[in-house]
């Protein structure tokens, strides 16, 4: 078999077999395939396609191409949620504590956040002391003890996803359906688990520009987490605004645990108990009613905090933070940024949302830079508000004051205003299972 | 300005400005675009095009990308021939003495073989002596004593044609017009000549399998000439049938001596007079007849193998090979290839007789190996005669008696034999200009 004429016979809008398709995830991961052929095949397939049958065998190459991780040491059903990446999204904060409470096992993997997009494992780490890096017997023993338990992304999974990424980051071929399917799935195969619950989102800055785009993205991850005997649920949610009201690492945890003191923003409260309740109904736990009725109460009477503050301290965190939030240090300098017209909030562009954070010190545009924890950005007002020119819109947390002016102009360049109420669009847009 | 950039708008369709272009073709003559970016790019200009503007502009960059021959100090018109390559193609050998027996200037730098298809090149470094690395002031000298001179590619003109074909080469974009009509003009044109003469070939082995596919790229690299100030002409000729009886270096040398001593085979003389004919026509020699009539007198009258002999004794070579073929050398092995069945020759696949000659040694496999001059392959039938089973159809020359199974097996196979007499095709389809 010849690379060569696997990149031929996609060119010419063939499909490729299974056996191709390993050829090329093994020719990567052990550097046999070079980048210019990898470049040049993934650009037929950003143009050629794929179909579902060969998206799912490079989903389950790109999981075999590493280790997997076992959790067959983990009693109990297994679940876990990703989200197709968004800004101001800590619904794993919570989503992991309350599935956990409710008597669910949560073992998740996360990523590390880059360019305008935040990372789970940033978010945790500002926490003092919070430790993301567990040993598997660690890591094991922490979600057989506690119920959850949160790490960063461990070396050997899915080795022919980072170079694939690599490439498709600069030949422009990352927004490709079959590349991205493939992608995270393949990660998410990679671990053992019962539940797969996925948030996909729907908005201007985002590939999944569309319902329609989003729906069948949706529908081919569900399909080929099926395929490999996995409970699926895909939710498709809206991302034309942010996620609540709070961007930036330590200012996302504190807002997870304002919902979980049952006082989180609405829209944010909206969407755990959707997640949460999708994970519990696929572990059969009852009625769709029930199971949100189950989520909303873990997150007013107390019981996902309280597992959530057990996963801080099994974690080597220190769980002080929850009852005091100076405990996260605070960012040098506060600005307010103000409305520059009178109007509604028509709309918000969340990527540029998420570069004016980035700005502020929040993120990181290469994947060894340092992040600062308490950077950020606090919405004050949101997609649909009527705010009069003068009016406080969001206020940002940094200790780089030279960069807030350049912040502010993103922020309010990002943002929509109209002398027209927008119309209102539900946050949850489509629901496949 | 990026190369991502770049990527992403041909991958969308874009069309691509003239800084866009070089921006490209500099950055793969410095090095500075990585090679899996110059891949990514070639996959989408395969699938997406390019108009007739950005094919003259990625020209011209190429063209633009090294050193340019300064050809000011040859006297008097400088025409120029080239093929699209094939089999058996021997026709710059009789047509750059001819023309120079007429009176025009012939400086032409030429390749070498690599794979199925021979260079002018080899077949003249087949004569004992022939010199074809002349330094640039002997090259310009022996042009301006003699007429003619052919040499090897020089190591400075167009260097992003290098890179750009090494890349393709690897990704299967080498079969796409832009790309092909951009890498020959490109390396024509840093030549310093008034007129061009292109053999475009049609035929199934090929990239220009129809007559539609040919056209155009005859029809896009006249027009790129033109737009360079050249005086052009386009001959589309038929590739479904070898050039001539002898396909390998020495051999192909005396059957371009017997040509020009007038007992040559008729389609090849015929394409030699067509395409001398072209270049006095363009320099204003004559109408299209007179211009025939002077192609042929200049075959049988001794002037072009005059002039050869000249050509010859000025690059080092012993020109008594002209009058006694022995001293080209023989091959240790010859074998006669005998028709399997009764019937006529139908059509023959040139590709594979190309790839029989490789296989006795005329040919090389990769850029670095040693070719045998004296092995090839003389067709003793062609395309229309007919054959009784077990009557002689070619014979083989070769120093590597192992091969001669397998080269006899891929030469019958290439060979489509019918019980019906073929439909006569012109060998002269069409001409652009």
């Amino acid at each position: 078999m010849r690379m060569y004429d696997i990149i031929r016979k996609k060119r010419d809008g063939g499909i490729l077999t299974k056996e191709e398709i390993r050829f090329f995830t093994e020719g990567l991961t052990d550097g046999s395939v070079p980048d210019y052929q990898a470049a040049a095949l993934c650009m037929a397939i950003f143009l050629k396609g794929m179909n579902r049958d060969e998206i799912a065998e490079l989903t389950f190459a790109i999981r075999d191409s590493g280790e997997r991780l076992n959790l067959s040491a983990i009693k109990g059903i297994r679940a876990d949620k990703h989200s197709t990446g968004g800004v101001g999204d800590k619904t794993s904060l919570v989503v992991a504590p309350a599935v956990a409470a409710l008597g669910i096992k949560v073992a998740k993997v996360s990523g590390r956040g880059l360019a305008h997009t935040g990372g789970t494992v940033d978010k945790l780490e500002s926490i003092p002391g919070y430790r993301t890096n567990l040993t598997d017997e660690e890591f094991i023993d922490c979600v057989n003890r506690i119920g959850a338990s949160i790490i960063g992304q461990t070396r050997g999974v899915a080795p022919a996803d980072k170079k694939l990424y690599a490439i498709r980051d600069v030949t422009a071929t990352v927004d490709c359906l079959p590349l991205i399917v493939s992608s995270i799935m393949g990660k998410k195969l990679a671990a053992d688990d019962d539940i797969i619950v996925l948030d996909v989102k729907c908005g201007s800055g985002s590939f999944n520009k569309t319902p329609e785009i989003s729906r069948e993205l949706a529908e081919c991850m569900v399909d080929i987490g099926k395929k490999a005997g996995k409970k699926m649920l895909a939710i498709i949610t809206d991302m034309d605004r942010p996620l609540g009201a709070a961007i930036g690492n330590a200012l996302e945890v504190q807002e997870a645990i304002e919902t979980m003191k049952g006082r989180g923003p609405e829209d944010f409260t909206r969407l755990c108990e959707e997640l949460i309740a999708g994970i519990l109904c696929l572990a059969g736990k009852g009625s769709r009613e029930e199971c949100l009725k189950m989520a909303a109460d873990c997150l007013t009477d107390g019981s996902a905090l309280a597992k959530f503050r057990e996963m801080i301290e099994a974690q080597g965190g220190n769980s002080a933070v929850i009852d005091d939030y100076s405990l996260f240090g605070t960012a040098r300098f506060m600005y307010k940024v103000l409305s520059p017209v009178s109007g509604y909030i028509a709309s918000a562009d969340t990527e540029g949302y998420g570069a004016a954070s980035l700005l502020l010190g929040a993120g990181r545009n290469t994947i060894e830079e340092d992040i600062d924890p308490c950077a950020g950005i606090i919405l004050e007002k949101k997609t649909g508000d009527y705010v009069k020119k003068g009016d406080i819109i969001a206020t940002l947390y940094t200790d780089r004051e030279e960069s807030i002016p350049a912040s502010e102009e993103k922020l309010v360049s990002s943002t929509r205003f109209s002398d027209k109420k927008p119309e209102e669009k539900p946050l949850i847009l489509e629901r496949v299972d």
